[in-house]
């Protein structure tokens, strides 16, 4: 049995012309019109396809195809998308996986276990904090983040949720329907360069990497930068600076293959003659080791503190998300593996530095990822691409290890 | 002779009462409405003192007493304020040479020169840069900055003009109207602590200092900060780090006692997730020397290329605003210093790191300065003031300096 290729292309250009931004890509933030319109298109390829459809308290999207009395196998991924992102990060994997579903249910396959097909909601984090939909799912949400956190649009959730069917009560208890979940597997692209690199056209996830998100501030004095001396200065921004360039020196030659990032910067009070009194700034540290990301949480912030404390600055923080690295078991690495083999495709092991619903759904079923390269590594912009022959392999290694899975 | 300081202090707080802002504070910039009514209320001051009253196209505004043959000597300084400014910021300048003029006026007094006042529009730089009054006075303005600069506001000048009587082409030809000037002298608040550190009630001032201000820019690439390696990163916010820890230390280091400065800081796209591909940031430096001006400007522009090379990004830059330094003539601070012993006044010499309109008119008068301690050494700030023991003392310095410049 093989995927339908041409269909499934057919159904990522169908689904990439919803949400088109004038000012480049794709802007599809869940709960946006877009969104709305992009839910309304799947719910439909859903139904057309026969499998019977779901939507559950959190906006989740799922088709079941089966009704066995087994665990539950299931396939997805995410159609939300970053502002002016690319239209294939998500896509690719709830389509594939339509399409998969599709083909066992046109071929009339018997099947010992139920498929399920997830959508889940807010993947890319535009509301409050990444994966609402996948951590609704596995019932880990926190109700007062979803009350009292801002959105990345500046208004709070519930505003946004009241153009919608959703609601707060609701995205709480969204996990109280999900059935009982074996595997979960998730297509997606590699977001990243290594797969390019190499020429290999598949990689199977061996390691999704734990991330620590957090605003930070150093806070000085702001003065006259012509009339104070600068050995008299609390500069904020100074702090920052040596943190930024001490932070990733550490991490670079301390935990090669970890990562640190500054990603957002305000200095105010932001002028020329003013020396800064404080600078705002996001902190992010990643590791595929547990064990790293507490020795990177504890190393980290003692340095944030050392360098305010040298500098007669203070140091303060508070924690936007956090989620501990996942390792694939390796019953489903063997299985990709031996799928791969017997369709002749190469493939490598690869790391996931972004982090996927796989991660959240990974707490309730054993989760695995297969990546497909993404052309100069480029990803959540108007020039994400893919190599569609790449797609092809990466959706038949997909329904082979659905059917095995589930056979 | 001494000034009446009862009816300077009434001023000062009369005039201080003009632009209060609900948020901190004075917001009086040049043409705004509440500098509109500070610019009636002076004008009528002016006129009550028996000064002849007169504003030139640049909506400078000038009293003058006597018509003698002998070139002027001027006192000035100006009445607008940054947002959320103090009260003597400027203020303390203006009306201090009112009250000198006022007392001179009243006691008859004959002089060999004629006596002026001046009160320079936006010498705080809200409209296009800095000294736009002096600079139109002395004829150094550009007329391309005039009509094509952006103000602090976002808005062009023109646009600002309309609601005034004031014109580009009236600020362009204002130097025309200017009778020569023999001496300026100019009364200010020390915006630093020098003079409180040291408990000196009067700061004669031997050098302004120049400065150089950019616009500047380290441009790399956006990416994904969980999947691109820290080494194959062109992280443009760490080009910045590393720029202002090593010219702060440079400057610290080679050239102690000069400034450098970066006050404003825009990292792009700025988001989690995200290796910034872009940080604008403003630039400056100050020194009393112009040899070290230039030698600063050569060495930190090829640091902050040296540093783009490295780290495989690039650097670009425009200049904004560049004032030399201006050393005070000797024979304007012995004179000052001779007055203030015949006072009994402690004094000290003081550098200015602060611009002030004194340093444009040294370009066509000698120029001189008199400082007052700024408490805790706070400017451009709501919690700016002064001691009123000091500014009586600094006033009637004035007087003095000001009697026997036209007698």
């Amino acid at each position: 049995m093989q995927i339908n290729f041409n269909r499934l292309k057919k159904d990522i250009d169908e689904l990439g012309r919803i949400g088109r931004d004038p000012k480049g890509g794709i802007t599809r933030p869940s709960f946006s019109k877009a969104d709305l319109e992009a839910r309304a298109w799947l719910k439909e390829k859903i139904q057309e396809a026969g499998l019977s459809c779901r939507v559950d308290g959190a906006g989740n999207i799922f088709g079941r195809l089966g009704e066995g009395q087994g665990k539950t196998i299931m396939v997805g991924s995410h159609i939300d998308t970053v502002i002016n992102g690319g239209m294939f990060d998500g896509s690719v994997g709830v389509l594939s996986g339509l399409e998969c579903l599709r083909r066992i249910q046109e071929e009339g396959y018997r099947l010992r276990k139920p498929l399920e097909l997830a959508s889940f909601t807010d993947e890319e984090g535009n509301l409050v904090g990444d994966f609402l939909g996948s951590r609704a799912f596995v019932g880990e949400l926190d109700k007062e983040l979803l009350e009292k956190g801002l959105t990345a649009f500046g208004r709070p959730l519930k505003e946004i949720l009241a153009g919608t069917e959703f609601t707060i009560e609701g995205i709480l208890e969204a996990h109280k329907s999900r059935p009982e979940i074996e595997a979960y597997l998730e297509l997606h692209i590699e977001q990243g360069p290594v797969l390019e690199t190499e020429d290999v056209p598949i990689g199977i996830v061996d390691l999704i990497t734990g991330k620590h998100y957090r605003w930070c501030s150093y806070i000085g004095n702001a003065s006259h930068s012509g009339t104070t001396p600068l050995e008299l200065r609390q500069d904020a921004f100074l702090g920052l600076a040596d943190f930024a360039l001490k932070s990733t020196q550490y991490v670079a030659t301390k935990h090669y293959g970890s990562m640190v990032t500054i990603g957002k910067v305000n200095v105010m009070p932001g002028a020329f003659s003013v020396v800064p009194g404080q600078a705002d700034f996001s902190f992010e540290f990643r590791s595929g080791s547990k064990e790293t990301m507490s020795v990177l949480e504890s190393e980290l912030f003692s340095l944030a503190e050392d360098i305010a404390s040298t500098r007669g600055l203070a140091f303060v923080s508070r924690i936007i998300d956090k989620t501990e690295p996942v390792k694939i078991p390796p019953r489903l690495i063997n299985l990709l593996q031996e799928e791969c083999r017997k369709l002749g495709h190469p493939f490598m092991p690869v790391t996931s530095g972004a982090g996927h619903d796989a991660q959240i759904l990974a707490s309730k079923a054993d989760a695995a990822m297969i990546f497909i390269p993404s052309p100069d590594g480029i990803s959540h912009s108007p020039q994400e691409t893919i190599r569609w022959e790449d797609l092809e392999k990466g959706a038949n290694l997909l329904l082979q290890a659905l059917l095995q899975l589930a056979s």
